[in-house]
C-alpha cells in the first residue's frame, strides 16, 4: 500500500501518521519546510517539489488531498494533473461541495484519471487513530483502494456510499446531524446551569458518558471540555459555521424535506455570530411603537 | 449488598438480572405470577405479598421502584411505608417529575425514611448490562448505597447530581437532549432518502457508527433498525411523547433559556401524532381566501 498526501494540516498530518503506523508507505508534499522536517523526523518521506513528489509514487498513483475545500482543491488538481498518468487516483478528503466533486470527477475522467470524494469524520483524533470515511466514486477504484481505507479507518469505518459525489453528500448530511446533536447538548447544559440545583456540569457530562442513551463522541468531548473548565468561563459563546450544514439546509429546501432541528441548529450558530442583533432591534422598536414599551438606547439607560 | 425491586417490566426485570449478576442479593415483588415464576427460574427470590417481601429484606432496607411515573409511585409508596422502618431507603428509578420527587422525599423524611430519585438511562440493554444512573438525594444515603449503584452501572455510570430532585432533573434534561439528537438523525436520514443518490441507509448508518463525530448509542440503534429494514417500510411515522421532554421545554420557558432545537424536536413529535392537521388546514384556507389557491377537499376534489 502506497499513498501520497498533500496538506499537512490538523487533519492531514495525523492521517499521514495513522497511515504510516498501519503499514501504508506514505509520501507527503508540502511547501512548508518546518512540516517537511517534522515528517522526516517521524519517518515520512517529504517533498517540496510537486514533480519529485509525483514521480516518487509508483503507478498507478494514489494521491490524497487534505486541503481546504473550494478553489484550493481546483488549484491543486490543476498543479498535479500535468504529472499524472492514466489510472492514477486523486482522493479529495476534505469537505467539498458534492456537486464540485462530481464536476472534478467528470473533468478528470476525460484524462483517464480517477477521482474519489472521501468525506472524513472523527476530528484530529479520528484522523490519527481511526477515521470514518464516506466514499463516493467508481466501484472498481474504491475496491482497488479499499485496503488503504480499511487501514486508516480501524478496519471498519469506511464504505462506498455510491457514485461520484455520494461520499461528500453523506459527509454533508453527517455534519448537519452533528450541528443538531451539538445544539441539543448545548441547550440541555444551558438549562441545567440556570436551574436552582447547583449542578457540577463536568460531573453530569461524565455520568452521561457511560451507559446513557446520549453517549457518544460528542458527549465525550463535552465532558473533556467541562473537565478542563466546568463553567466554560474562558470561552466566548461564538460558534463558527463551515459550509456543510448550510448545504444540508439548502438541500432540505431543494428536496422539500422538513428539517426543523438541523435548520434551527444552523440558525442558532448564525445568531451566536450576530453582534448587531438587528432582528431583536426591530422587535424592540415595534414594541415601542405599538405598546410604548421602553427601548434600551445604545450607550445608556 | 441487598436490593428489593418492585416493577418487573421492560426496565425493572433486566435491572434485577443485572444486579444479581453483579453480586447483589435481589428480592422482587410482583402480583404477576408468571413474572414471579420467571424470577424463580432465574434464581431471584420473588414475593407476591408486599409484607412478606418487605420483611424478607434486611434492615435498613433498600427498595427500588421501577414502575410508571405519577400516581403509581405514590400508590406504591403508600402501600410500602406501613411496613418500613426508619433508615430504610426507597429509590424511584422511573421518570418522575423532579418536583414530585422532592415532595416524596419531604413526606418520607417525616417518617425517617430516606428517598433517592434515580434517573435511569440506557434502555433495556443498559438496565441489563450497565445503566447510567443520575441520582438525587442526601449525600450520606447516596454514599451508603454507592456500591449497589456502581454494581448496576458498570462501575462508572453513576453519580450523585445533587440534592433531592437533582437526579430526575438531570434525567429530564437528558431526555430533552435525546429528543433533539434523535430528531437530527431522523432529518438527516430523510434528506439522504430523498436525494438523487440511491443510498443504502443501513450501510450509511453502519459507516457512521465507527469513528465519526456522530457515533454513539443512538447511531448504534439507528444502524440496528436499518439493518432489519433498510426502508423502515413496516414502521408508521408516529412518535409518542413521554413527559420528560415536555418538562424540559417547560423548564426552558420557566428559566427563560432559549432551546430552539429541543423544543423543535418535541413539536416535531406532536406533529407526527397529528392526524387532523388543523394548522395546515388553516393555512390552506387562508391561501384560498387571499390568493384563490385551490384547497384540497376531504374525500377528493
Amino acid at each position: 500500500m502506497e499513498l501520497g498526501i498533500i496538506g499537512l494540516g490538523k487533519m492531514g498530518y495525523p492521517l499521514a501518521l495513522n497511515s504510516k503506523d498501519r503499514g501504508v508507505n506514505v509520501f507527503v508534499y508540502s511547501e512548508n519546510e518546518e512540516k517537511l522536517r517534522q515528517a522526516q523526523e517521524d519517518g515520512i518521506k517529504g517533498f517540496h517539489q510537486i514533480d519529485d513528489f509525483v514521480q516518487s509514487l509508483k503507478q498507478p498513483r494514489v494521491i490524497w488531498l487534505m486541503i481546504p475545500a473550494g478553489d484550493p482543491v481546483d488549484q491543486m488538481i490543476a498543479k498535479l494533473t500535468p504529472y499524472l498518468s492514466p489510472e492514477d487516483v486523486i482522493i479529495d478528503g476534505g469537505n467539498s461541495q458534492y456537486r464540485d466533486s462530481i464536476a472534478r470527477y467528470e473533468a478528470l475522467k476525460g484524462k483517464g484519471i480517477h477521482f474519489l470524494d472521501v468525506g472524513t469524520s472523527g476530528g484530529v483524533s479520528g484522523a490519527r487513530n481511526g477515521a470514518c470515511l464516506m466514499i463516493g466514486g467508481d466501484a472498481e477504484v474504491y475496491k482497488r483502494l479499499e485496503p488503504i481505507f480499511l487501514a486508516i479507518s480501524n478496519g471498519k469505518g469506511c464504505g462506498r456510499m455510491g457514485a461520484s459525489g455520494a461520499g461528500h453528500y453523506v459527509k454533508m448530511i453527517h455534519n448537519g446531524i452533528e450541528y443538531g446533536m451539538m445544539q441539543a447538548i448545548g441547550e440541555g447544559l444551558s438549562i441545567l446551569r440556570e436551574s436552582e440545583f447547583d449542578f457540577e456540569l463536568d460531573q453530569v457530562a461524565q455520568v452521561w458518558q457511560s451507559g446513557s442513551i446520549i453517549t457518544g463522541l460528542l458527549m465525550d468531548v463535552t465532558a473533556d471540555a467541562l473537565k478542563k473548565d466546568g463553567t466554560l468561563s474562558a470561552i466566548e459563546g461564538i460558534v463558527n459555521v463551515s459550509g456543510e450544514a448550510e448545504w444540508t439546509v439548502e438541500e432540505a429546501v431543494r428536496l422539500k424535506v422538513a428539517a426543523p432541528v438541523i435548520s434551527a441548529s444552523l440558525f442558532a450558530r448564525f445568531k451566536s455570530l450576530d453582534k448587531e442583533k438587528f432582528s431583536e432591534k426591530s422587535l424592540a422598536a415595534m414594541r415601542n411603537e405599538f405598546g410604548g414599551h421602553k427601548v434600551i438606547k445604545r450607550g445608556g439607560e
